[in-house]
């Protein structure tokens, strides 16, 4: 069992975490590392942290786990700073959203892998902070463990216990196959989803298009609101397949425009059944969906 | 005041439409048309009309108003059908999500276009068909009207007053700006949206990509659930507005995969902040939703 777990970074994933452990009964300490004492004081205040401290070295002393919920670039430097002042058994754990660039800089730092278990929970909000944080966060949600060869089945355990205490569902992963995936069902999405905005932003009638926007566009467009500094670390740490899936979609994108420009029906028809059939066997969702989504029927 | 109305079509649009109205208190009789049977079947057995006819021209015999909700592509064909029928004072109107095309077509077909008030209702759902009827489809929505030089006043006032019943908010534009404007909100939305299914399904781990795609992917993908007849007949009727948007989507998501092969975490940082800026000062949204959105923070 975890008895004292640190966690560096006090956003939307840590304190959620925190919040959820403790709703779920978690037994042991939680001590938050942040850059500003006012969020740490926060955090404390609401129940979420046991106690906080700024110095990230510090606040890892005596922990049985260390959990990292920093922006990707922040990772592997919040790794330096601890390193040397963690215990021989102290599990190392993460919240990432990219993998293998974070597991290559971790094998520069780490003299020892055993204890090191990168892991991701499929979960956020298009909100970030303290503010945002909710305890049901992780409810029912995916959370992607991507050991390396010398972790130990202990630290994969208590990584994997830790979580499920939040009522996530845990999968272990290869790294590459994560960073893949992710690359295509949530960094494309919002890639383009922040493309969709500056094009529309830029257009000359960008008054009307946003004032004639219904709910469906909001609901398109709500992950454009996700935090900038998160979402330039993740596109500059997985930049290999987001660029990948980026063409591929602009592929994708630019046949689709040629059926536009040759008024091609059938082929039109074809291409939409089809991405409606793929969506609706994969979502288990037939277009049934009791939201209205103003978009749709427009 | 109308008195008989004929709609045309009776899926999502036109049972809604009759759901509203009679829910409303509208006091008229309703009569709908349909190629099957059992559609019509369901719709007045639901209530939503009190008469129903297969025949388009027997249907609009003695109607005060004719609204016409059938995909872009039949609505000249039954135009065309009715335009013998048409009374000398019955007001014609529409919720086609396409104005310029069709009303061109109009001008060919009917010999006096006094009583004709384009329009569009900007509501919908995945869902179609009398299935996904909802008098509540349009309250606190927008129907724009799109009245030619010669539409009256009053068949002008009489489809606002219409539309008012429903709880919808009625506004006027010219029928380019709509196409324009519409071809920006909605109809390259649901061109990406079905572009990103169909890319993905494609992909050699597309189940891995479906599997492991959570909530927010489900709202990003949600309008590629809908009817592929009607987008096929949005593209052939608006092509040169959904293929300039296309367009101009496709070279900014272009420029945005060459910050991101280039790294320029800079520019990065700046495109995804004025981007989430942007949305939230148009949406009043500031990034503070209750429904969580997986994708966001992974």
């Amino acid at each position: 069992m975890t008895e004292k777990l640190c966690i560096i970074g006090t956003g939307l994933i840590g304190c959620s975490l925190a919040a959820a452990l403790k709703q779920a009964g978690f037994d042991g300490h939680i001590v938050g590392n942040a850059r500003h004492r006012r969020t740490l004081d926060i955090a404390v205040s609401r129940g979420y942290l046991d106690s906080a401290d700024t110095d990230p070295a510090r606040c890892v002393d005596g922990a049985d786990m260390v959990m990292l919920t920093v922006p990707m670039l922040a990772m592997p430097v919040v790794l330096e700073q601890i390193a040397p002042h963690l215990g021989p058994d102290t599990v190392i754990t993460d919240g990432g959203s990219v993998k293998g660039r974070y597991i290559r800089q971790a094998r520069e730092i780490l003299t020892n892998l055993s204890n090191f278990v990168p892991g991701h929970p499929i979960a956020g909000r298009e909100k970030s902070g303290v503010d945002a944080a909710d305890a049901a966060l992780f409810r029912n949600r995916k959370v992607l463990l991507t050991p390396v060869e010398a972790s130990s089945r202990r630290a994969v355990q208590a990584v994997t216990d830790l979580w499920q205490m939040t009522g996530a569902e845990v999968e272990v992963m290869d790294p590459a196959t994560h960073d893949r995936v992710l690359a295509a069902t949530s960094h494309l999405p919002h890639m383009l989803a922040y493309s969709l905005v500056d094009y529309l932003a830029t257009r000359h009638e960008h008054e009307d298009i946003f004032r004639y926007a219904a709910g469906g566009f909001r609901d398109f467009t709500r992950i454009a609101s996700s935090d900038p500094t998160m979402w330039r670390d993740v596109c500059l740490t997985n930049r290999d397949e987001i660029s990948l899936a980026m063409q591929g979609l602009i592929d994708n994108m630019s046949q689709l425009k040629l059926l536009v420009d040759d008024l091609d029906g059938d082929a039109l028809f074809e291409l939409f059944a089809k991405a409606r059939d793929a969506r609706d066997r994969h979502t288990g969702e037939p277009g049934v969906s009791d939201r209205p989504s103003q978009e749709s029927g427009t």
